[in-house]
């Protein structure tokens, strides 16, 4: 789960619960590399034997067997994955929130009448407590002033700057670096059985195309997300470039996810990954259409490798990514696997 | 080119200037079958020799030669086409403005209520001289009425219907036999040189997508067009389905081409190809990349096999489709290379 990039799809409770966890607003001079990816042993070698490692290996043996009575050809094999929650790390907060509010100072610097100007004096002056009181309109003015009004190129740069140098306040590493072991295993082994691995998620799209292609091998065509205008117009020199415009087009959430899969994609998933509400209809939707189809959700049940929260046993109820009562109820009902972490997973991340 | 599916991209006179010159609003019994695709010997064969095919042979060697300066990583190779004008014949009508009116029965028999309002009244009188006269807002009015308001699921099966079974006034063969095949040829020659090919289109998405797996080769999400928002819900016995809304998402000509291509495949092509002055951005936005970028402009200068319209030699004014004398100048200005249909292709049809 994640929240759009504007106003419709933000939580605000949802990004600033967490403010006062983060470390100051730096970046820091390490380089970032991707995870390394260990060829598998065996299918799924960070997974224990359990229901859920079965249904991934069912679900692909029932699709790619021609004898199988729901056999699906190569070219119908569609696989979506949330990111945030599903594919990496989303507590304490989104990288992308992070990623904005470290902008702030760049932004001033370009804008310096923006320097006494609320919301940028609270984020300035890196008052957590006063930071976590932004309204929901702050925050947009925010993700506005350091997303948009410069060219797609500019973004990318800068973007990808950042993810070389910011780090996660826990691990002290890359957040390139935070994503599950078994979650790579899962897009590897899908694209071996010719499945065409997508990440539709809440975020950013362009924010995501940034380092999919390095962090999980998919091209930015197959990211999916929160996604906003483009204006085409000319240099001094007449060179045509895009300046990312505040306007939304695609809200990448809940019931955006499967409207953003028929935009984007055209066709039903035939499975799909998810950790959250979020991630609710695009379930719904791929189980849904006829033959087998995969819906599985990450429950984030390991507070000692990474975090705890969610309906489940006891767990505290989320801040960031929330997996409901509900959703868990509809998921026990509708024959959806739930994966938990603790359990299901014998490593998170591959540097461990 | 073509009109965008709402108003912003439509063009009156260019649609209607036509309907004179098609029968009476009819589908037929036959059906419909894909254009054989003969196995080329030797490159391109329906090409003849000249610049134009020398244009082609020349990128795909530079950008796939590993020892050439402009080498592109498989990976990186995307190319995008124009389909009305570009890949299949536009005149007299866009396939897809015909779809509409010949809808428009089906829809006022769901919906009799239309039956004596404007414009439906107009379209069911089959008068062509009042459909002439039809305003702008009309126009409007019956791609809302025929496109939106059902879910995808049925617009698909009405269309795939339609082109089954509706033929081309001049051939009287399906719209689907009508493509061309020296660009048939080009396509797979792509492909073949690991290019990633992309039709963007200002028509509509949905309607390409229905038939461009079948007719190009190219499956639904690698058709980029002009796109209406959907919207997620569930049917009674709770199975969640998507509704096409009157809301235009991307309106994919023009400017809107480049736009398009960043929110879709979020890439510059290497090569684009159109025929009008709806893809001139298009090209332009390919060539201000670095290294060797191909672009070619479809010029329908061959009356006798095709149609002729357009800047060069004297053509007539270009009616659907326009190649204006602006397009033609900045085509020789900045290196793009024009496709004379009459001296360039060997052949247009498979059927000749």
């Amino acid at each position: 789960m994640r929240p759009a990039l504007f106003s419709s799809g933000l939580n605000r409770r949802v990004l600033l619960v967490s403010l006062a966890t983060l470390p100051a607003l730096s970046t820091t001079l390490f380089s970032a590399s991707a995870p390394a990816q260990t060829a598998p042993d065996g299918l799924l070698p960070s997974w224990n034997d359990g229901a859920a490692k079965q249904a991934i290996l069912d679900f692909v043996r029932a699709t790619t067997d021609r004898s199988s009575p729901n056999y699906v050809s190569p070219e119908d094999r569609i696989a979506t994955f949330d990111q945030d929650g599903t594919l990496w790390v989303e507590h304490p907060m989104y990288s992308q929130v992070v990623y904005c509010l470290e902008r702030v100072p760049a932004v001033v610097a370009k804008r310096p009448e923006l320097r006494n100007v609320e919301p940028f004096k609270t984020v300035l002056s890196g008052n957590r407590d006063a930071m976590a009181k932004l309204s929901m309109r702050d925050l947009e003015k925010i993700l506005v002033a350091t997303l948009t009004g410069i060219s797609v190129e500019e973004f990318k740069t800068e973007a990808g700057k950042w993810l070389e140098t910011a780090k996660h306040p826990r691990w002290n590493r890359p957040y390139t670096e935070l994503v599950y072991q078994p979650m790579l295993e899962v897009l590897r082994y899908m694209r071996d059985n010719a499945y065409k691995t997508y990440i539709v998620t809440g975020g950013g799209q362009d924010f995501v195309r940034v380092y999919a292609d390095k962090v999980y091998d998919i091209p930015p065509e197959q990211v999916v997300g929160t996604a906003g205008g483009t204006k085409y117009g000319y240099a001094k020199d007449g060179k045509p470039f895009l300046t990312k415009e505040p306007k939304l087009i695609l809200n990448d959430n809940n019931a955006g996810k499967p409207e953003g899969i028929y935009l984007m994609i055209g066709r039903r998933p035939y499975a799909a990954f998810g950790n959250s509400t979020g991630d609710r209809q695009m379930l719904e939707y791929t189980g849904a259409g006829d033959g087998a189809r995969l819906k599985m959700l990450v429950l984030h049940d390991d507070a000692a490798r990474e975090y705890a929260y969610g309906p489940a046993e006891g767990l505290p109820d989320s801040k960031v990514g929330t997996f409901t009562q509900a959703l868990y109820d509809e998921a026990k009902k509708d024959g959806w696997t739930v994966i938990s972490m603790k359990n299901d997973w014998k490593r998170i991340f591959a540097f461990e």
